[in-house]
């Protein structure tokens, strides 16, 4: 194969990028001088070398603990627990959560033979036994599968003292009544507060 | 920069890729095998260690003539001249073009100070001098600056005994007269032919 379609095709393996994509990227990097395409390679290389789960809430980082459970400005008793590493830096744009994460790595769902013991389910109940929680925040997705798995690690929390939270879902801000679905309303509507 | 920050900010670099859409192939790379980051990188770096523009049409090859130049069943007194080394995949794509090509490597833009002599202009007039020619087609875009390339190119081309033609211009095959602009319009009817 020639190196373009080679790396046409490595490039066509990610998501959202097709084969015209692909092959629109390589052709670009053609054009650039070799030192992007190198600068990108050696970034590749060093993401597989340098990172890895954090030790306490599986969070990505290149030390031991992630730049989050390290920072002794963060409250250590509030607990937000998310599927992927990715949604931490979601929260963390917003601006408004000074807690620690806990990464289950995933979702529950048995028929693609993920089950409890797929996802960082223990190493929670081990970290909510061993330190002072206040609050663990339920911040799976508001899917069919997010819900049910934030409903199995609620039930594993039920006989601890902590106080078990699940995000509100509701109508997302800027949004538009018109365009939403039925769901959503629905559950706008029964989580509704007074003013 | 953490590994993860400084693959996301290469991947913007790349035309169509925002900041958050090279985050989330990051975090995609992260999920995959090392393996598969590896063969990214392997791709990028023999890129542009192997590949170089080909000696006689300037398209981009591992060895010194192209595939194109080096197939002997190609018509090689018909010369397709485009702006770039990219746009012959997409005239290859259709199958209908039996002769070479020559790539001009950019278009006529003084603005950008992107004069002839920036240009295989020069290179090309060598060839029809040299060899046995008999029509040169401008493929270059149908864009304001590819139409002041193609007629640079056909003034240059005007004493040598060789037929200059340039690709037709109308409404695209499965287009929709309604959603056309007014200039293609305008162009397909100038250029309208006997039924």
């Amino acid at each position: 194969m020639s190196a373009i379609d080679n790396l046409a095709s490595e490039l066509a393996k990610l998501p959202g990028i097709g084969r015209k994509t692909a092959l629109r990227l390589t052709y670009h990097l053609l054009k650039q001088s070799p030192e992007q395409s190198r600068r990108l390679a050696e970034a590749l290389t060093s993401l597989s070398e340098r990172v890895h789960p954090c030790e306490r809430c599986f969070n990505l980082t290149e030390g031991e603990l992630c730049s989050i459970c390290s920072d002794p400005r963060r409250d250590a008793a509030l607990i937000c627990v998310v599927e992927e590493a990715s949604d931490i830096s979601a929260i963390e744009r917003a601006g408004e959560f000074r807690g620690l994460y806990h990464v289950l790595g995933g979702r529950l769902s048995p028929l693609d033979g993920i089950g409890p013991e797929s996802l960082h389910i223990e190493d929670l109940l081990r970290r909510v036994a061993a330190t002072e929680i206040r609050e663990v925040i339920l911040a799976t997705n508001p899917s069919l599968a997010g819900e049910a798995t934030a409903l199995y690690v609620q039930r594993q929390l039920a006989s601890r003292p902590v106080t078990v939270t699940r995000i509100a879902r509701g109508l997302p801000v800027g949004g538009d009544l018109e365009y939403a679905d039925g769901v959503t309303i629905a559950q706008a509507l029964a989580a509704r507060r007074t003013m």
